[in-house]
């Protein structure tokens, strides 16, 4: 996608007709072999999160949470854009700070609860990724993006800094890259979010879901224990200096010498090749 | 500029006759459109950090601070180089340790005067950034290089580490590298210190003014008091554990909501290509 | 080495013949010139870190901070791996959370030795470095990796999440790269461990004892105690806030001024060319 197209594409999001919203519902969820995928589903307003589809992703979100049998999430998004950010025209429908703060939170929770879900979650990028878009992208475990996706926190170009996308983004990127961006409001391209860290893989676009798969289905062959306790101790150990993170850590992962998967996985390791019982 | 060069560059400015001083003042101050340019002016020097230049740079900030009508500064140094440290030949003519330790104040105070100030910093760096050189782009909120440009920190080579230097340069570049310019003391070229993210872009050496400018122009093209609450908000909030950060960011961004610029940068965004009033 | 001989040397490890160790000391210990050389010596186990091999590192770790006449450490491994991580055929030789909480904090005590070492700490890697090997990479100051080098973290393969290696991969590298090498447990090429910056530089194979020397002797040159205040204080500041961050550098750097080291350093510097003595 050319700059223009992809300017248009983020433009568009903004003055698209209300009245082509659909009745289809904001979040398509589909399960199939213990991945979940998680469809923003406004292709017409490029996936804008309105109240709806925050509140219909925290649902998700929910649901997920509390199914054993969920290995891992993919979040994507309908047609040509992944997410252009807020729904403007939504918000301009409303005045007075408590509305915005009350949104602003509904958003940081969704963020919140991507964190917090016991399975990784891999953001599948096509298209644009704005503003609270671009922060989808950097809240979720891992990212996979298109080679012709683009991403930005271009609330700056309206007067509106990216604050909350802010608290995402440079909590992936080094500082100066983060502080470009939100401060230029420009777009960088998926090879560019590659060398920064706030995608892990770029992928042709024809090989975009061929490329999260390579992630899904890596993740969904290892023991489904040792990767519930592996991503809720990899965030939780970043916040702790350093003793007491080795602290925390070693007790977590001689827990997990106790867990089965870990007696079993390490025993036909060293077995292979080997007959089990000679 | 070749190896060579540079090293003679470094070390030219410790040798440089103390009788080359000019009557200029050692920080010039002009202003544009909204843009204030800071040139360091010891040319002679290689724009090394004496106690003089230090105090004019922190009442350069000091008046900035002040100026609402300020929307973008730049930090360049006068001459070949950008900024080769301290002022060796000064500081040598003192001893004891109270005098150095009011010195690095001096010079902590100017870097925290460049974080705390409520606009974007931009240097401008060409020739040689070493030690609190260095540390003047890492303490910069974005960096522009010349392709030829060579960043050290590199005290260690005479007896002194980096110590001051190093609290900004770690808090740029990932670890391991900035422990391999502190310690090794040497120079890593613009192109390097790109991929590292010590700086932002790095520009063919007669294009580094309109590389700067690019950023310039990018953000005095934008909301102002966006801009001032954006950057004072991304700093406090890395400080900020993840939850604490996302209640300060909404806040942060309701309040933007209720300010002119916000509504009418979305609302012009909105009714683009339509007329505002039918 | 391709991707199959990676695989190989890794499982290799695993299913090694325990019959096949020598009598050989687990740590080679070899100093020469201010640098000490510790190899991990159990080539036919690809450098397992058993109990032995950790109370061995454990011990001349100690005995290297209490030798004052040390400047830097390479942490080298013999034959064609660097380090396979945990030695998993003991393990699995014990039972019981308690014997594992010992082990997992045997191993911490010496990544955090690493750290609290007074000089600098280089790996050589060359082959695999795997789980606690990884972890050991990133535990260093600094790492040289030989271009067929591979790293990976992957425990999560066998359904033991690497907890501990995450501790110390998660300080090194951008959250997202970290989450994918710890939840795919796929390998990484020495090439990009060094876009990560996980490891500073790449060698030629044969060149991999070149490229460390390079650092060894650049290290060497430099004021012995200027480097061990220099350590001491990188880490030090990394984990406080800006301005006491500022004001800790700007007290040790006034310290590094009094010392003779700093004052003939610059003095020298400051006279080259010119008679000391006139």
């Amino acid at each position: 996608m050319n700059e223009q197209g992809v300017q248009a594409m983020a433009e568009g999001v903004a003055r698209s007709d209300p009245g082509a919203e659909t009745s289809e519902r904001p979040v398509l969820v589909d399960s199939a072999d213990g991945i979940t995928r998680l469809t923003l589903n406004r292709p017409a307003q490029f996936n804008a999160l309105s109240e709806e589809m925050l509140a219909a992703l925290k649902t998700a979100l929910d649901d997920i949470a509390a199914d054993g049998a969920v290995r891992c999430v993919v979040l994507a998004g309908a047609g040509k854009a992944f997410c252009a950010g807020h729904d403007l025209r939504q918000m301009m429908a409303h005045d007075g700070k408590a509305y915005f703060k009350a949104l602003f939170e509904q958003c940081s929770t969704v963020m919140q609860a991507i964190r917090a879900l016991p399975v990784p979650v891999i953001a599948q990028v096509q298209g644009v990724a704005t503003a609270a878009g671009c922060q989808l992208v950097a809240a979720c475990d891992l990212a996979v993006a298109a080679s012709s996706a683009r991403l930005a926190v271009s609330g700056i170009n309206l007067g509106l800094f990216c604050s909350t996308p802010a608290v995402a983004l440079s909590r992936n990127v080094a500082p100066k890259a983060a502080f470009d961006m939100l401060f230029t409001g420009r777009f960088i391209t998926a090879a560019r979010a590659l060398e920064l860290g706030l995608v892990n893989a770029v992928a042709e676009d024809d090989g975009l879901e061929a490329a999260v798969r390579d992630y899904t289905s890596a993740i969904a062959a290892k023991s489904a224990a040792a990767v519930r306790l592996g991503k809720q101790m990899f965030y939780a150990q970043r916040a702790m200096p350093l003793d007491e993170a080795y602290r925390f850590a070693g007790e977590v992962m001689a827990d997990n010498m106790m867990l089965a998967d870990a007696q079993e996985g390490i025993g036909a390791f060293l077995n292979k090749g080997r007959p089990a019982k000679p």
